[in-house]
């Protein structure tokens, strides 16, 4: 450590100890993960355990606020499976049918709803009715009708709803945002998302409409759409798209393969964005300003994200997505923490605002204004 | 020279001589500037002394098939200036009125056309009843209407009609088609242009729509169009487009500032580009196919062209562009060598029909069909 981050540091301690803020962990990347926390933990269920499910719930392993206390399943052998694993109490186990108890448990408070997406609308409104908080995995649901109940619902609660976007915490992604937001990159008029892999198994759910919505639009095409925005820091007021489609067979009716989309923003800016379940090497953002310009590659994939600019490459730190994700969830939860980019219900509707205008322009073959 | 090179030179030159072919180059790149050529060179006269004509005369001094015999400008000093610098005599040298005269002149058998946009048409035809060979730089009219036209103008005259496209010859680019000829990349999808830079004076002819005939899709735009043609190796049927504009006073009506387009193909590949005249860091090709991809960045700029693939850097050599151009050209004319790519009037036609639809698409808002 040198001298200079020592009385920053000791700077820092002195301004928190004088406010008597509670004991906030500031999320800069030199101190996120080796200053000590001793508040208390955000207790989270996560309802869901499928292959993002143990994702999460090992990254949750290193998370300093956020701690795995609970499990909704279906399937009773994976909750055994994840009691040894994650020493789970009985008692924090539930199942579809019960969770509604979930009410009366005081060792949780937030459920992680990470199950297929048609599920998300219903999943909330239950868990929001017991009185927890809700993290739902992106997309929040699968149109915007349902994610303003899910908004209203969460409200009436009085509890958070907050969608599961892990790139709104990413070191290097927040280093773009913080450029354009300075003006390094001169004005901004171009955004470029590509997001896409080659879906494997024809027979999982994201390839059935009735529990995916849709197709790689909602599980990975968001990633374009979100990105855009939280890039350009402008919501978009029109949205045109084309799709295409080479396999009908393993893409059905209500399937996207591949859709093309444009958005255009108020200041002139534009976005030009790819999804696609057909095709890898598909995770990359580009913005382009007058003054420079900012690349990401992979922008959005689960391991280190790359960067560079024109000032040369971003050497942030990689710090495990979900890791962070649930830290700084649990401080805007516990400690009402305001992040750079919000991840709460509100923006997720905006996704599928977002959405919605895509699926009709591609049925209508017409450009769609959008409500800001 | 390793064993091998100097084998399969010698083995080379056997064929050659064998077959009692004509002493023809053969462009790769191991050989193209190192064996002497001895046959007749194409004779040019360069119509317009601007500053792209100006870096075609200085390219030209390294062509080994083509030499600049010839000058047609309306500014006598330009004139003299060029005398001197490369040799021309008095009796090759003329102005916009009398350039007719070219027909009775036994030096020159082609004319470069370098001139703004909306004067190629009138002029291609005027060459060609002069029975003089065309070279007409891209794009090679302001409409598909007026290409056709150039395009029977030449036939009837029983001359050639090319078009000034650099990159068909460029090796990176070359490489990369061969590539996806021969299956490298798989079934190739997706490809991705972006064109544009920031353009300077407001008060030159490519910003007035009387002599350019549009704004960044006539000059710079026509690349991604182009690219997106060779690199994907099918004609599209299809196209969709957006425009928008920052600054009114430097784009006047019908002159673009920034439109973005897609196209679809009959196999399913669509492509997704941008044009623009106020955003600079934009020249890149990207191809994605179910195997692996391709990337050319800078792609089209006039200096060397970088490209990488999943199986690495490119490092064919660079060549100066418009010196290769020059030479296949002449192998072209002289000796009915077939490029890779066309670049022919037909060829020009195809990239100002879909110009014409990506203006249509603009001002209508619909997807233009286009007639294969």
């Amino acid at each position: 450590m040198t001298i200079k981050n020592s009385r920053r540091n000791f700077l820092q301690k002195i301004t928190v100890s004088a406010l008597a803020l509670p004991l906030l962990p500031s999320y800069t990347p030199e101190n996120l993960y080796t200053e000590p926390y001793q508040g208390s933990a955000l207790r989270v269920a996560i309802m869901g355990l499928g292959s993002y499910g143990t994702r999460v719930a090992e990254a949750m392993q290193s998370s300093k606020m956020a701690k795995l206390t609970g499990v909704i399943s279906g399937t009773p052998s994976k909750i055994k499976e994840w009691q040894g694993k994650y020493k789970i109490a009985e008692k924090n186990c539930y199942n579809y049918e019960n969770f509604d108890q979930i009410k009366n448990n005081p060792d949780i408070d937030a459920v992680y709803i990470i199950t297929p997406n048609a599920l998300h609308h219903p999943q909330t409104l239950r868990v929001a009715k017991a009185g927890k908080h809700v993290i739902c995995e992106k997309p929040m649901a699968i149109n915007a009708q349902q994610g303003k109940e899910m908004v209203d619902a969460c409200k009436k609660a009085n509890v958070h709803l907050l969608v599961g976007y892990r790139m709104h915490f990413e070191p290097k992604t927040l280093e773009i945002i913080r450029m354009r937001k300075e003006g390094e990159l001169g004005k901004v008029l171009f955004f470029q998302g590509l997001s896409g892999f080659t879906i494997g198994d024809p027979s999982q759910w994201r390839l059935n409409k009735q529990l995916s919505g849709g197709g790689a639009m909602m599980d990975i095409g968001i990633y374009s759409i979100n990105g855009a925005r939280y890039m350009l820091g402008e919501e978009p007021i029109w949205v045109t798209a084309q799709e295409t489609k080479t396999d009908r067979a393993k893409f059905k009716e209500g399937v996207d393969e591949t859709i093309q989309f444009q958005l255009g923003f108020p200041s002139g800016a534009m976005a030009s964005c790819l999804s696609t379940y057909t095709m890898n090497n598909l995770d990359r953002f580009f913005l382009n300003g007058y003054k420079g310009f900012a690349e990401l590659q992979p922008a959005t994939g689960y391991g280190p994200i790359l960067g560079r600019t024109h000032k040369g490459e971003l050497t942030q730190p990689h710090i495990t997505h979900q890791t962070l994700q649930m830290d700084e969830m649990a401080a805007i939860i516990l400690q009402g923490k305001k992040p750079v980019v919000p991840v709460d219900g509100a923006e997720g509707v905006k996704d599928l605002s977002i959405i919605d205008a895509i699926y009709q322009a591609v049925k209508t073959g017409k450009k769609i204004d959008l409500k800001v």
